[in-house]
């Protein structure tokens, strides 16, 4: 993602331009040229605002005049488009084309290249691009906020780049056994309190056998589940807790 | 994705409710509902500003008091936390998680439940949820603005339900035959301007397929670039277009 650089063409408000920083910094980037802003010098309010802790990538902007002067270093030129058209055939989803583009970043430097809130890209510009994305999105309405275009392609980016993993659960998967002993509890406390009879027993307990499977995930859930089961029964039984015995203790 | 129900929790900025509508129009999602927002009356400019063309998204949007209200009805209430802790260790991805939900969809109402810019969900909100998901993000700047969230969230909804195709290009793809007679009109042309000679040829030809197969893709590419091969090879013989015919023909 370090090889990645977004090129904003010619972007009308402040706020989009800062909102773009914001989604480069969530996802790695930081690298931002601007061709030829329309936004006057003394309207950056709304995106230093909107860049919010992103401050720095929109502090180390590059302003250019032109597109090919953004994008001269770059061996992929990668494109944006939401609208059809003779040289805009040839698009393909972020998600298709991140593999390669990636591929492509490892050995050089790659440019996104999104359009102007009103216009998108021109021809000429298409015709500088080396790939065209285009975004899935509802036909009835298919024109995305130039900041909302920059975070798709940048997250389907860097899901590909596959950086990411969920932090695992603090307590480990419960095992097979440990949900056999819990059905087994959970069998004597059901009988104990008078929900099923013996003979019904194992029918009752394939149904409640499929719900828990679902919900207890972890040994935690195991051991928390199986101390209701244990309090359930000795309630029935009127049997009091014995000393120093936690009502979730692991048994 | 009509069964698709955003729940904002508290939102602060009626700007990020407005680009939130954009989002949902751009997915093809439109009931809304919001929680006790802490938006003035009066602040709502930028809310319609930023909706765009989803003006009506935002126009027909439910306000309620409580998180409870808004999912009444809802069989699945998918939660969005950025945060760890203890009751937020089960979450997916959106991209993960997207087919279970559609599952859902498909047979009653589902809500996906933003929290505030601010502080996001509360546990006791985030209880009330029955899937959790986070979206992949820088560990430096993992907190995405909640408009972008929420357009991340729909987005993988939306690709995961497959509506969307992108529409091919109107020129066929090229068959190997006409690969075949580009090749060998190049071939003609190449030796006919003095590119190579005859003993080098089947050498060169290999590289120069390899060119051309991977630009080459549609009917209409190989037509023009069997013109241009055809003319080179005229102007090297210094022979005449005959009368009437296009350079870019299919002849």
């Amino acid at each position: 993602m370090t090889n990645l650089r977004v090129v904003l063409v010619s972007p009308l408000q402040s706020g989009n331009v800062g909102s773009v920083c914001r989604a480069m910094a969530n996802m790695g980037v930081s690298d931002l040229w601007i061709v030829n802003p329309r936004i006057p010098d003394n309207a950056w309010e709304d995106g230093e605002k909107l860049a919010c802790h992103a401050g720095d990538v929109l502090a180390a902007r590059h302003t250019v005049a032109t597109l090919a002067e953004a994008v001269a270093d770059c061996t992929a030129v990668v494109g944006t488009s939401a609208r059809e058209g003779l040289y805009r055939q040839h698009h393909r989803t972020p998600r298709e084309a991140a593999p390669e583009i990636l591929r492509i970043a490892r050995k050089g430097r790659v440019a996104l290249v999104m359009g102007r809130e009103d216009n998108g890209l021109e021809n000429d510009e298409i015709a500088q691009c080396t790939h065209l994305l285009r975004i899935p999105s509802s036909p009835e309405y298919a024109s995305i906020n130039l900041a909302q275009a920059t975070m798709i392609c940048l997250y389907e980016l860097y899901c590909a780049s596959s950086d990411f993993e969920l932090t695992d659960e603090k307590s480990p998967p419960a095992e097979a056994s440990a949900r056999k002993r819990l059905f087994e509890l959970w069998r004597t406390a059901m009988l104990a309190i008078g929900f099923m009879k013996e003979d019904k027993a194992d029918h009752m307990m394939q149904g409640f056998q499929r719900i828990f499977s679902r919900g207890v995930k972890t040994a935690d859930d195991a051991n928390i589940m199986m101390g209701v089961a244990r309090q359930a029964e000795r309630a029935a039984r009127r049997r009091p807790t014995p000393p120093g015995e936690q009502i979730t203790d692991n048994g």
